[in-house]
């Protein structure tokens, strides 16, 4: 064997949920929106502009964008590629303690995949039986703690209260709430900035604001936090956002009209649909997010994601400890969701 | 003070050239190309489409027409989010011995900066008085070994006879060569891939494409270290390349005479440029990319860079031991660099 491969880092490679090339699939499998981004994000690619020069490497538009939105100023924002990258670049600045990050043990798939890239320790806290967190399990001494807020892939909503009382027993470490789908009805943990800073929360413009394409994710802290994100991100890589992104992301929190008519229809949609997986047998938790995480009485879940993809509809199935019996499906158009349910009523009653 | 900070990872920001708001500006700080993109791309930015859905994590058609271009298969080629964010992945996915790694003390800012991040120690090999690599150097034993060709700032070109020897005397490490302004007069070490596996060769869409706010860049290597870099990538976070920099940069490979023409008005430029520094004195060494590293006989350079950027003309200036007396200018226009020259005879004959 050749010498250099003995210094090859070793990784678990994460596979991504799949990315078919036909555009007659109803894709409801990675939590994309169905709707297409605002019409000013649409019209505003012709002025991406001066594409030869280097994007600013602080972003400052956007920066700016999402601060007045948020109601912040710009030193409590940091953005980067996607909220992947925020949060991996979190995962790099502040889990540097010789104890275990806390995570819940049903939770997004990359957490555990960045602490062993950075070499962090961990201890995954189980969910409750009805895939609730327990606040409870975050109160030892730990080296810091991230939870989504809508969690994924249950879509369970976390009351602030509980997310304070996490912050309450965790003020030596920085304390993560990963808000990827808190657009689609949940309350932002944005109000406890206010008392606590080393709180980050991390949010995206993939879901709610329909540009997954472009890659946005940003996080809101107190400035010493988002400071210490940023020189990390520098060292880096200065130049992460490129000039489209910027640009685009910025048009996208200017059409709130649009922004608030596609949540709505989204979220009207996860409604109707979870009343017809009731009526058809399914159960599930009460998602507030842009999916819902379905298990049938009677039949297997990786069967009826294996029959769904046969006629072009894919949904995700993990095959992982508690959850090998669920499937998440996005939520896509009303038709997409009645062609599925049309699907689900044949499988079920055949 | 606060616990949580202990554990906030300590890093040296690094300062990126400045990127001034003004229009008006001559801006010869950053390498950038003085053209815009080729035609196509701009055209080509109202096609950049179905921005709500992922992008392909593999960025599989813009990885083909790079591997097209170059007369490689798919699996040779490997891209990112500009070239700094494929060296970043490269010294994380290569650089794991408990030998430090190799390379020039004059050389890319970022090579130490990322070094210090990922905790790989490093020597630093001296260039001569002539700012020439010594292959001699990098015999002996290394945990890796990375240079640009040709180098940054000084510009100079080395034989390829030079790296093939570098690469005889390295076979148990990865070895790296930068090329991210090969296109301005050199000749790739891409022949050497044929008989080297442990030879990776990145460039970039930056410079000599004119997509330096796309953030496109690319390494070319054997099957297998550009499947290491790709599980590295994917464990970090799957989504890098936007969907802009996906299409734009497949546009811009099929422009090859638009290509062809700009690089020779930058050659040509830099040319006559060369001219005018001797007649007033300078010296430079023979630079082949797109930017001269120059020094004056008499007049201190930080002196003529503050008196540059009082005028509105930006050059770069490092404050580093061995070069704290020159100036890195990129080549701009033919219109840009005559108003340079101007600049330079008033303030060195007055």
């Amino acid at each position: 064997m050749k010498k250099w491969k003995n210094n090859i880092r070793q990784v678990v490679p994460y596979v991504p949920g799949e990315q078919p090339e036909d555009r007659n699939v109803i894709k409801l499998n990675t939590n994309e929106n169905p709707y297409p981004p605002a019409p000013g994000v649409m019209a505003a690619r012709e002025q991406i502009g001066d594409l030869r020069l280097y994007p600013d490497p602080a972003a400052g538009q956007l920066v700016k964008a999402i601060a007045d939105y948020k109601g912040l100023s710009e030193d409590q924002v940091f953005v980067g590629v996607g909220s992947d990258d925020v949060l991996a670049m979190s995962f790099m600045t502040f889990f540097n303690s010789d104890k275990p990050i806390f995570f819940p043990d049903i939770t997004y798939s990359f957490y555990d995949v960045w602490a062993d890239l950075f070499r962090i320790s961990y201890e995954r806290k189980a969910l409750d039986d009805d895939f609730c967190i327990r606040p409870g399990d975050y109160y030892p001494e730990n080296g810091g703690v991230i939870f989504p807020n809508p969690n994924a892939p249950t879509g369970i909503l976390m009351d602030l209260s509980d997310i304070r009382d996490i912050l309450e027993h965790n003020q030596d470490v920085i304390v993560i709430v990963d808000e990827a789908y808190i657009d689609f009805g949940g309350e932002s943990a944005q109000e406890l900035l206010t008392d606590f800073d080393n709180l980050l929360i991390v949010q995206t413009f993939s879901k709610s604001r329909s540009m997954a394409g472009v890659r946005i994710g940003y996080a809101m802290g107190a400035p010493e936090i988002i400071r210490a994100l940023n020189d990390v991100k520098y060292s880096f890589n200065s130049y992460t956002l490129n000039q489209p992104s910027i640009v685009l992301g910025t048009v996208s929190l200017r059409e709130e009209g649009y922004f608030k008519e596609t949540l709505k229809k989204i979220t009207d949609t996860r409604e109707w649909f979870k009343k017809e997986l009731a009526r058809l047998n399914f159960s599930c938790p009460d998602s507030r997010a842009n999916f819902v995480f379905v298990t049938h009485d009677r039949l297997p879940a990786r069967d009826i994601f294996e029959a769904a993809r046969a006629k072009n509809i894919y949904v995700r199935y993990f095959n992982k400890p508690r959850i090998d019996n669920y499937l998440r499906i996005s939520i896509g158009t009303m038709d997409e969701m009645k062609a599925f349910v049309a699907f689900l009523e044949e499988y079920v009653n055949h």
